[in-house]
């Protein structure tokens, strides 16, 4: 039996000192979605669930786990900042909620922490993920740049992501024959044109890769750009999807920071699929 | 030969008599994106294209069509505001507009006015489109709410859907097996969780349809209350696919009301494909 799941050894770790731990060097911005939603600080840890986001079976997998600190990138209650009282009288958060509290959940918000880790957290979870560390020619707080060893298809990268990040489908603009060869990976809500336009052209980008983004914004630029002879392209792969390898990085650096706690990664299906 | 073709009678009609057309008794927000984007009032209609978004190829058949307006619900420049400073210097961005320029194209944004149409025109458009009428059991300013004449699944819906707005596949949260009586129809971004969780408890829905909303929101708590056991469901169609129908509408109303001009919708096809 190994010494790390000992209940002696985890009644040390409160859960003040893993925020400590993952806060370390980090100037959160003022507007700071991360904080401790549920649960107290000085609760003592006895065990950790880390998450992309904690749905209800995440919250049930940790009970049945005996862990009692879940570090999530999302907000359980579906607004980015966390607030309750609209919804306070909603039988779905509130049967949420009550389980959380009665199990005595702590759930801690770790999404802009690990975005200003450097580099960020959660992008390089996700190139480690796709095996592609070494095509990465550029990197900056939004995004890594990536140049493929040769010229390759849209399809053919997205065949990848489908494969080493599991998912039924991702959905394109520019078309799956497009050749590309200089790719910006953007995680998360980074799919907005103001982030990803620019990077086209000061980056000489042909393809973009991203989690979310508004509709009318990138992929209508695509079809533009498209539509007047130039080649460019864009894969969305979905906000969770791309951003819940940076999560399951996170979880292996927590168990090796902290041997006395059974730290865990739980990985939920993509909400969406396609009919 | 029909006699609205004829040029000395579109001559008389200029750009502004079309606007004070589509916002007469419209009361607009004060910081409305509505507004003449390219061109000017006071030019003599030619030709009016009706569109969802002016893409590339929608500028390109306007001026096939010899039409120099073009009434859109989107901007043509990728961001909802239809800044353009950002993209001075952008080839994509400076391609497309100096064609619209050089053919003399006047683009007037009518995103706000449709919406404030009673009922919303957008909506409208959608529900006419899939032949619901009949089953719109309350109609309010963001959603109609439909009662199915009896209990069906998502799965069958879907098939309505892609049936009658020509679309490959839809993106569905919740299952395709749920059953489902009471829908909500949501146009465009009105799929965020703000807007829908509180109709869900109010209105007893058990589906949502709609066009766009964030990820992290209405797909989680469908997710949510699914995986405590209570039946709910989420069909997003995409921002373009739930909106153009309205367009349509508007395009058949102003041929009605300006029968001195051609007035064409042109549709384009969904910006995302999935592989």
């Amino acid at each position: 039996m190994k010494d790390q799941f000992s209940p002696e050894k985890s009644k040390e770790l409160q859960v003040q000192e893993v925020i400590l731990h993952l806060t370390q060097d980090i100037t959160l911005p003022e507007n700071t979605v991360d904080q401790l939603i549920t649960g107290s600080a000085d609760q003592v840890i006895t065990g950790i669930v880390v998450t992309f986001m904690p749905t209800q079976h995440v919250i049930e997998q940790a009970i049945q786990q005996g862990a009692n600190l879940i570090i999530a990138h999302e907000s359980p209650f579906y607004n980015h900042h966390s607030a309750t009282d609209w919804l306070a009288t909603d039988p779905v958060y509130t049967y949420k909620r009550n389980m959380i509290d009665q199990a005595g959940i702590a759930i801690f918000r770790c999404h802009d922490i690990i975005h200003r880790y450097n580099p960020d957290g959660i992008t390089e979870g996700l190139i480690f993920d796709l095996g592609w560390n070494t095509y990465v020619s550029q990197r900056t707080s939004e995004t890594d740049v990536v140049t493929f060893p040769e010229e390759t298809t849209v399809r053919a990268v997205a065949q990848q992501l489908k494969e080493h990040l599991g998912l039924e489908y991702v959905r394109i603009a520019g078309g799956p024959e497009t050749v590309c060869r200089r790719a910006a990976v953007l995680v998360g809500f980074r799919g907005n044109g103001h982030v990803t336009i620019p990077l086209v052209q000061n980056k000489h980008i042909d393809l973009i890769i991203a989690g979310e983004g508004f509709e009318w914004e990138t992929p209508e630029y695509i079809r533009d750009a498209m539509q007047q002879g130039t080649s460019k392209a864009l894969i969305m792969v979905g906000h969770a999807e791309s951003e819940a390898p940076g999560m399951k990085l996170l979880a292996d650096r927590l168990a090796a920071a902290f041997p006395a706690v059974e730290v865990s990664f739980v990985q939920e299906r993509p909400v969406f699929e396609v009919i």
